[in-house]
């Protein structure tokens, strides 16, 4: 089996060392030797300090993506393009394609399933999401036979690194922020991780495999983490909360249709993923036979990123070896993602007001003008530092958000301090 | 795709009703209807309340599970004989088959795995370990690149139950069994669970797909907990851990082989598996690349079972239309199972001494002349009541058992009052 390595970074770098240190075990597990044909880069006359021969190394990518020696194309490049067009004419080429690209999966997924299709080959993308972390099978293969009612994961380790410091230690977000980026947990742009794009993508991804319907990173409603403020991450825990940044992907159980949203939201401390800190990542996941399932590991990094892409390797080489594909594109349900007002979850509110008779009364009025039933209030302070914190019963994000409009017009209403989901079961 | 179901007890049940509400999601994840046959019971006439035509009801398991209609034998009915009969005979007639049947694959999987490799069929087990938890795909596939080290799987509800409620409560083994068998989830009979027999048909099971070699339960080394004392959960509690039953399988770093036991150990409480309470079951894996990564979920029970089992069956279903097999055994590596002699770990050993000068001198000496290396020693109490709480580095089983016999020896100890393994990494 002769393999094409798009990429030669530090993902690409592991997986080289890797093809090269377990030889003789991948030979085995696959029917026959996996030699590396080719490594495309950027520069391809820099001395590199891994195991291959530096006359594998090209410059030409789009040339090398459809070679005629090559059986399988592995892309750890990132970004659209050009990785989109190499892809595409690989498939075309009748390779089959291990990527790590969300970025790709979550824009053009469909024109690659089709192409993969068409021709008959694989197109395998475990390392898009959550890194080693196995999801890709689990959901496509061993949640085959049942239905998956909700997906909740903790897909970025950057923001996850963030909110967990900012738990333990009081921080702000931008201490935290600072402290993530000082240690490598965060970029010097954070900005695809802070404000949410890559968990969107991942939502994406995840909620195709679970609910068998083409999303796309448009369909995905996504907040970031840039307002989660100090006294956000105290609220939560007095009630028994934490605060975390959620990818969720959800069946909706009023009408045919998924939400796929990315936001911070706050869930019960005894929550599976509550104790997913720092920089892990994991996934949890609801289905109505199999009950809770969590699944849990390094979401980055060369060496798990490379182990998944290697997993893959392993798995198509075997099946083109064998003259057979694996399960492809599963979107046979076809939902309709739903518009993020017609979602519904839980809210807790915080209010600044004025210390008057009648203000619960007031507040109270305008949740019920728009339907919206409280679950419980607390009462903090008194005179001009009074608050109110309200923790709503499940209600759909356009009735909350006409609530909020709402209390923002009341004389009572000082300020609507912070509004933030509740996620992952009662409290 | 016609389908012959062995059992129809609590899992056999939830299969059916599963294959019956999801049927169109099923024909279209396998592109094509699933059809139940047959269903053999011990007794076919007894009217049963789910939806299946009692028509397909038969006594004779045996000559159901090779009639010429049938493509897939799902056997849910556990035990060795008549399943072992059943299902080779399934094979040997060109069925593929489903199992949750963990007792039959880790003892009698040779046999199991060499009839469906001849007759060119599946043979998939997801529900034997773990139930819901996927674990067959993660180990087999998503990890088929990589390199596992160790892992660490609390595998069995009834005793996780047991020693959560030890834990929580600070009850003996005793009291929290009877409250397990009051709830339903101990069994009136306890013994396959307390003493470690489910847990080491899983171990074996695991050890085969970490490891790439054939593992059966005769090679495991199994302790039950039984014997693990308030005192032991509350001296494990003292240095910041908690008392789990694992089941471990692990590659020697010494020489080549594997050591694969089931028996309680202390874990640290910052240890992922340690979250793992009541019921639930998770696995814990460290493979070289991936790093640490977790399983969690229900591992038994009727309908989380039969999910696996479905999983499965769309997977068999998949690959029997295509006329292909899916992944087949892989015992390439044919490691040795190391001697549970041979096994390196850490102990926590609690000893009743005299209060005399020059106790730790004798204690220490004796660990000495086994070259076994103390970590750290507490000293508690006096007079009558003395003890010694002594942590070792990593050591041989053998020469702790040997340290243990000299300790008993020694004038200075009174008694050695218990001796339990430390798992999960640094204290």
């Amino acid at each position: 089996m002769r393999i094409a390595l798009l990429g030669c970074g530090v993902v690409g770098s592991d997986v080289v060392r890797l093809l090269h240190t377990h030889a003789e075990d991948l030979a085995a597990r696959v029917g026959a030797p996996l030699e590396l044909a080719g490594v495309a880069v950027r520069r391809p006359s820099i001395a590199r300090d891994i195991p291959v021969d530096p006359a594998v190394f090209t410059g030409d990518a789009a040339a090398l993506a459809t070679r005629d020696d090559i059986d399988i194309v592995v892309e750890v490049v990132g970004g659209i393009e050009p990785a989109r067009g190499w892809l595409l004419a690989a498939l075309r080429a009748g390779k089959s394609v291990v990527t790590a690209n969300k970025a790709l999966l979550a824009t053009h997924g469909a024109a690659l399933y089709d192409a993969a299709a068409a021709h008959g080959v694989d197109l395998y993308y475990e390392a898009a999401v959550a890194g080693a972390i196995p999801l890709l099978r689990p959901l496509r293969e061993s949640l085959a036979g049942d239905r998956v009612r909700r997906v909740l994961g903790i897909v970025n380790g950057t923001t996850n690194y963030i909110l967990t410091r900012m738990d333990e230690t009081g921080a702000g977000f931008t201490e935290a922020l600072e402290e993530a980026t000082a240690l490598g947990y965060a970029e010097a742009d954070p900005s695809a991780d802070i404000d949410g794009f890559d968990a969107a993508a991942k939502a994406a991804i995840i909620a195709q495999l679970a609910f068998h319907t083409r999303v796309t990173l448009d369909d995905v409603h996504r907040e970031g983490i840039g307002d989660v403020t100090a006294a956000d991450i105290a609220s939560a825990r007095a009630m028994g909360c934490t605060v975390k940044a959620l990818a969720i992907a959800e069946r909706s159980v009023e009408a045919p249709g998924v939400s796929v949203r990315v936001h911070p939201a706050m869930i019960p401390r005894a929550h599976p993923l509550a104790a997913v800190r720092d920089a892990f990542n994991a996934v949890f996941v609801e289905a109505e036979a199999a009950g809770q399932l969590m699944f849990y590991g390094r979401g980055a990094g060369g060496s798990p990123t490379a182990s998944a892409v290697l997993g893959d390797l392993v798995a198509v080489a075997r099946n083109r070896l064998a003259g057979r594909r694996g399960p492809g594109e599963s979107a046979y349900a076809a939902l309709p993602v739903l518009p993020m007002g017609a979602t519904v979850t839980r809210y807790h509110i915080n209010l600044d007001v004025t210390d008057k008779t009648g203000v619960l009364a007031s507040v109270a009025a305008a949740f019920a003008r728009q339907d919206v039933s409280i679950q419980s209030v607390r009462q903090d302070g008194h005179g001009d530092d009074a608050s109110l914190v309200l923790i709503t019963h499940a209600a759909t994000d356009a009735a909350l958000a006409a609530t909020v409009e709402e209390l923002r017009e009341l004389d009572v209403v000082r300020a609507v301090a912070s509004v933030m989901r509740v996620e992952g079961g009662e409290l």
